[in-house]
């Protein structure tokens, strides 16, 4: 029943952002996760509905696969360096808005994507909110790396204060390795007070290609909520 | 207490396989897995106790890691295209030396490295000793293929009277990624009959890397009995 | 002068081929190369013209490129399994329609289209034509290879009576990477007596993903002559 | 003759770089390009003269190359995580030890080994120098990027001021493809007068991995002149 509710929630606040923030012409980012699956669907629905000429820009394989599954017109940045309207989902949330993505491993494609469309909107359901960065999401900062630069990282990560755990692969033996053919580090640094300074400072790394805290690109969330409402959250 | 005897045999096993089958100055391939484990540490004792100097092939980020780790000399096929010896394990494996690998991902580089050593042996403990490949190991034959040849093969494979998976991240969302950057098919052929003819016609096919099925390669399995014993099975 | 009239050849026959092969909503293969330039400027004037709805699998990089400089709808083997049509370049052909691929360092991707294509057609000029393979082209037969099999994959082909090259990558330092990451050998086996029997021989190796040697896949050539016409071979 | 002086510089700077900066024991750093090959022989001969125990660590598929050719031992950031020295060329250097690097494409590899050496050396010919970076090398700084991104970082460089060109494979068709899958933009920005501020703009761009300007990395440059001297600049 309480899955019953998070999935509930994660459809109304897709559903919703979808109802909002898409338009007629647009070129539309497709994040990736559990959440987006309800944002492709109602796009499909508005699409067949409506005769809307759309383009989708996948943020991952399995963006990819969605993008087909619905039969929505596939796109690229090469094509569209710019997006009307990017929907995506997070792993945590705070009320300024910054956000920590990258549970899914595809965190670089996702603020690829991100970053050049006009709008960067967040789905999600109600836990996924938290007043600091760090207190929810306790599994640490997803960072992908350049593999031969693993150990020099977790060293450096340890004198900035942050605990590096390269992720594993599950589904196969060793680390895991993601559609860039990169690794990912999960470092965790507790609450964070300062997520803009600590995302500079990580980014700046050589060996680094980005991390998961999205910060000062998101403009509007859509929550979820366990009672059924969809709370938006805006910058002002 | 089951564990315990399954984690039992497969140390038994992979002690015996070393101390019989790996010398002074020798070029060693090491495979991946668990069992693997056991063998890597045998080598590192034989190497600190008699001062050996030998090299050290990993097949996988996880067996290179493990050679780090035991301070062994890491090599490349780049130095030592001939090895003298690979050690590795099995997910299933026959009396006539009939091996299904890659539950691990990393069949390609084990293949390599095992068709390039003088002998290939496997380790492994009782469970994966089976009368016909694909009794016991019900997943499927792994086969690495190039990312967009996915549907074709996966067509391909049904009408060779396979059901191909296309296999999960898990701690990542969408498809597994190789340490060669590429994708899993888990291909269900049933009972496998004629093991070499199928490896052929696997191997034949565009957008196939290679597959799981190591037909021909085994010189000898040294396995883990429950009862502590280990029954060595040679090709004659 | 002389490359004048080359230039006339490709594109004549381009031209020639489009027209006679490809139909309104069509899935088109489209080829690497100089030659497949003048093929897809030519789709981009039936479409236009015509308001053909088509899609277009590319087949590099290179080709993705001239998909969207012409604004043509861009689809993936991951929708489209099965092509009606793909149309490519040559770096060799026979008269029996044997063909060497892979001087633009593509052949995999190409492959793959080609083989899942109901029609494979070549377009090319008349210096490409050879009655044996490896006869006209002596930089040796292209195959893509997975990095570390590279020395032991060298000496096989000695074995086999073939010298291998690792291509360099002139606009970087060392070996050339792929647009899949791996490197290439060039092997020169002299002029190719069998070449049916010798791509299966290649394939068949254990860290070789697939040649460019295309036999028995291309149904149809159109050969740019000197003097400005086309000269259609075809399977009997 | 100018050649041969060109050379003569390149090896003198290189085996007095070698000589004064190596000892017994040390994890070198191998550099890329054409003068690091004298500093390779150098190695070589010093290690079997004395019989000095040290360990190379490659920064690209050539240094792996060259570090086999002479027999050295091959090392590896995941198990030396911290250099003693790093050595490598350049494609333009100041006398404020600001270079730029990367005309061979292995830029990442290159910045990841020298920042992680308690001394990085610049070997180099005295062509190379230059009052301001960007003046002598004209085709631009090497960026290496996720392919995806490229379109839109073309863009954000010309809002920069940069004019981006994406580096192409010569010996493939299509763009370069790095060691690490990914691609090459050469960005001109004319005559770069903050070298240090424009190295962190690049670098905290979504989708760059990283830039060959090596800004407060560089302790050392030997730089051999026309006349046979090598000159020596240190950063005070």
């Amino acid at each position: 029943m309480d899955q019953d509710s998070v999935e509930q929630a994660k459809k109304t606040a897709a559903i919703l952002a979808v109802k909002e923030t898409v338009k007629n012409n647009m070129v539309i980012g497709v994040g990736s996760g559990s959440t987006i699956i309800y944002a492709v669907r109602e796009l499909a629905s508005l699409v067949s509905k409506n005769g809307w000429q759309i383009v989708c820009i996948p943020t991952s394989y399995q963006a990819k696969g969605l993008i087909f599954d619905h039969k929505l017109p596939l796109g690229s940045l090469d094509q569209y360096p710019v997006l009307d309207v990017a929907i995506d989902g997070a792993d945590e949330i705070t009320s300024e808005l910054s956000v920590i993505k990258g549970g899914g491993g595809c965190l670089v494609q996702e603020k690829i994507v991100g970053i050049n469309a006009k709008n960067l909107i967040i789905i999600a359901d109600w836990r996924k909110v938290s007043t600091h960065l760090g207190k929810n999401w306790t599994q640490g900062v997803p960072v992908e790396i350049i593999p031969e630069a693993q150990l020099p990282l977790i060293l450096k990560f340890e004198k900035m204060g942050g605990k590096a755990a390269l992720r594993q692969g599950i589904s196969k033996i060793g680390p895991l390795v993601t559609d860039n053919g990169n690794f990912i580090l999960d470092v965790d640094f507790g609450k964070i007070n300062n997520p803009e300074k600590l995302s500079s400072q990580i980014k700046s790394l050589t060996g680094v290609i980005d991390s998961g805290l999205f910060i000062n690109m998101v403009k509007k969330a859509y929550i979820g909520q366990k009672d059924g409402r969809v709370e938006i959250i805006t910058k002002e």
